[in-house]
């Protein structure tokens, strides 16, 4: 266990220091945009999508670099979905990452635009990845596809349409297939595109990156249940005042456990046509399984 | 004059019928958010920049349904653009095309997502193109590079800014330049790059763009201060109630005259090159310009 976290914890450093690198890189028009939209975007975290691509891209010997910014460029999606959906007129958060939300420190007007602006910049990063065009273009539609409204923003809708109503799991299912696990797909899968591949290959890699965004979601359940605010950075027990529906609400506890557990499991076996190329990316999902205890 | 008119009118129904299409064309993941894109992405207006794309596209006979396709993606980052800056947190706007602003219909919330999800879907646009691989990529980096923090969103920020207080005419410029100039001149890109071109052309159709978004501009002011609001469809004198910076204010009413007068002349010089054929670019200048009688 050691290990993968050291792998992770290197990668998301790695990240880290793109992104900086990525922020100063334009001449920027309104330094105070610029500022906010540092804010959320440097804010640490996990980087996980981007860590995706970069393991993935891994398993298939591709381009490092062009992952490092594919995975970069999501990151900014990420962070812009962020910082909106913190907004008073959405989920109305007063702390992300031990921080307060980006609309408390720079103003809504500016919250909203400095999204506007990742999301935007995100694309541009991507028109400049040092691919052949083909393959950037694979890239782009990829990363829009699954972070608009037939992906990400979509389920963010879905998701607001859910609170105080009972969802069924299917329903809650579809919610989050849209929202969280999107993004997972779009950053496994941009993995792939910065490198040669086989359409099994690519095939086996999608269904991991769908588990995984299951397993993710499952375990952020039960972390909102029994975490605690301090240890989490952001203030937990939010899922329950927003009458959301969750994992552990519709199927217990137990239920809960045993679903993270099936679909860890299923991730593991279609990485098996890997071989033990594909060790990290086990590890990765035996070490997300562990978060929850 | 009445010539130019009908060439814009037939190609706005056509980039309004593409605009449908575009909107039909993707399974939806949220009825609700697909209502509230196409609420105020298809309720008319001049699609002005789309139509530039393609007037430039048919200057340099390129591909015009690339141009229809790449110009009608800069509409729907326009089309955001409004969603977001009419929001109570920004202009706090009630009325825009002779219709109630989108968050008054759906919801804030809804209303912010709208507008990502249509930034998010003109990328996508853009990478479906029927070009070739290299000339999508310069299509997808130039509309990002204007629309955002260098250009519509720095702007838009430089202008939020720049209410209450009384701007240099440099630094309103550089407001304007940001916030209508960028996207203008990326659907004149736009249209040249779905074509075979030179440099010169490409120079050449570059200031002319400039020069026709410093025009916008001076007119759009001048019928804030001057025009009624049921002609207009938006609710005039805001410029006044925000109090911004505006021609008029800065220059005096002859004065911002003159200088329309001054960047119309300097957009149809600059198609000289192009002989004949630039005929409706040219007959164009002179509608806008008229426009503000």
């Amino acid at each position: 266990m050691r290990e993968i976290k050291n792998i992770l914890k290197t990668k998301a450093e790695e990240v880290e220091t793109n992104l900086e690198k990525l922020m100063n890189l334009k001449e920027e028009t309104a330094p105070r945009l610029t500022e906010a939209m540092k804010y959320t975007l440097l804010s640490g975290g996990k980087r996980i999508r981007p860590v995706l691509s970069l393991m993935t891209a891994e398993l298939l010997d591709g381009n490092y670099e062009a992952a490092l910014k594919a995975g970069s460029a999501l990151e900014m999606i990420h962070s812009y979905s962020l910082i909106h959906d913190d907004l008073p007129a959405m989920d109305d958060d007063q702390l992300r990452r031990g921080k307060k939300t980006n609309h408390l420190v720079f103003g809504e007007a500016e919250a909203i635009l400095a999204g506007d602006a990742l999301l935007t910049y995100a694309f541009e990063v991507l028109s400049e990845l040092e691919l052949d065009p083909a393959a950037k273009i694979k890239i782009i539609a990829n990363t829009a596809k699954y972070s608009g409204q037939q992906g990400m923003v979509g389920g963010q809708i879905l998701d607001l349409e859910g609170e105080n109503k009972k969802l069924s799991l299917a329903e809650m299912q579809k919610v989050h297939k849209a929202k969280t696990g999107a993004l997972i797909k779009a950053a496994v899968l941009n993995g792939v595109y910065c490198s040669d591949y086989s359409e099994k290959e690519e095939q086996a890699l999608l269904a991991y990156a769908e588990n995984i965004g299951v397993l993710f979601q499952i375990v952020d359940d039960l972390l909102d249940l029994t975490g605690e605010t301090e240890k989490m950075g952001k203030v937990v027990g939010r899922d329950e005042e927003l009458n959301k529906s969750t994992y552990p609400k519709l199927l217990g506890l137990n239920a809960a456990r045993a679903a993270a557990q099936e679909h860890a499991d299923q991730a593991k076996t279609e990485l098996n046509i890997f071989g033990d190329k594909a060790e990290d990316l086990k590890a990765l999902v035996d070490y997300i399984l562990k978060r929850q205890h």
